[in-house]
């Protein structure tokens, strides 16, 4: 019910209703929204307040518009738990998605100063920059850059890299992971984000930031990542 | 070091160097940053690419714009842990900073079906909805909107909300808050959030969803809030 004389605005009152018919799973993805008109009408509302309201559900991710077709509901987010240090190919794995890699970068260099902070490495030592686009069933989910230790990792390839990071560490090294702190941040993609991950430059992105560490508690891996904030979300379970 | 024949755009590298002397100190929050004309001359690029860092920069929160005064280094984000479930009074008072409360909507409703599942309550059954920005230092960082249910906890009012609804439920109805799940999204402000935590429309926003438990299980809130995307980032340790 959409009500003129409350203090809540009037495409917020829509937004919220559109989405309660998402989250109830009365509108599904990939089904079709009623034209903005169709909507004005019903409610006797601008149509300026219905694109505000579609315009905000497409930013949430709740919707996508597809040039020239429409308005859709969007595929549901997908649920990232942030318990457990897991690796994107085994992430995907557990919720039935095929992980893929896209290899766009990959190349020793000289570290700066930052990543030799982040890795505990002198300035200059041989790093593996790797950048990646990391897709599940095919579609781009985030873009990420590697930087590991080529004094740590040794003999790393694409190949290795293609596969899954992880499994070559601990399983064919016999290194142990075992821990990681990660930040987690609000932006909007930047040119290289955006065309990478088939967004529009201007639309929401979360940027994550991982420190990763061995048993030991050398540094292993120092990444940054953007995913894409309208198929991404994080969960997390609080003890008080 | 901007490298003119690297892959990597000169923009990203500029905005890396200026990270860069950020994260060593070596620009300070506050500090005044060169005019675009400036570094324009100094690395031989265009203003249009020192203003595409520059733009990029403060989308991200490293700096801000003041109209007719200049470019100056932002104040650094919060730092947020994932882990514990604290409330944001608690937080504020944690890192020395002073926790404020501006209500600016406090009201008994009817649950919607939405509200009434998340608090497991019949629909239409009574829920404060309060509506408030989180200051820090006087600052608005959060835009905050708390439902519960008001057969459980009885006898809210404003006075009590403006103080620490926590303190409150635990010191003086003796309930014991446990556990809460959240869900962390990335979003960019809407109307409402920009004019409220005064940021512009379209910059990003870290949209928190958090439902508290007692410990039998009880729900005790859903809120929603809306965090400004350029004060705060969220930290988290992950366990292999």
């Amino acid at each position: 019910m959409i009500k003129k004389n409350s203090p809540i605005p009037i495409y917020y009152q829509l937004e919220e209703l559109i989405k309660e018919l998402i989250e109830k799973g009365e509108l599904k993805p990939g089904d079709s929204i009623p034209a903005e008109r169709e909507y004005a009408e019903k409610y006797q509302i601008s149509r300026m307040t219905v694109r505000q309201a579609f315009t905000q559900l497409v930013n949430d991710g709740y919707l996508h518009r597809i040039q020239g077709k429409g308005t859709f509901v969007a595929d549901r987010k997908i649920e990232q738990p942030l318990q457990g240090l897991t690796s994107f190919t085994e992430d995907m794995k557990a919720r039935g998605l095929k992980p893929g890699n896209q290899l766009i970068h990959f190349e020793i260099i000289p570290a700066t100063s930052q990543i030799a902070t982040q890795l505990a490495i002198q300035e200059y030592g041989p790093v593996y920059e790797i950048k990646r686009i990391r897709l599940a069933d095919d579609v781009p989910m985030a873009l990420e850059t590697n930087y590991i230790s080529a004094n740590l990792i040794k003999g790393l390839t694409e190949q290795i890299v293609n596969q899954s990071l992880y499994a070559h560490i601990e399983g064919q090294l016999g290194l142990l992971i075992d821990h990681a702190s990660q930040v987690i941040e609000s932006s909007i993609a930047n040119q290289i984000e955006a065309q990478y991950l088939k967004i529009k430059k201007g639309t929401p992105v979360m940027l994550i930031q991982r420190n990763t560490y061995l048993q030991d508690g050398t540094p292993v891996e120092f990444v940054k990542s953007a995913y894409r904030a309208d198929r991404y979300k994080f969960m997390i379970q609080m003890k008080r």
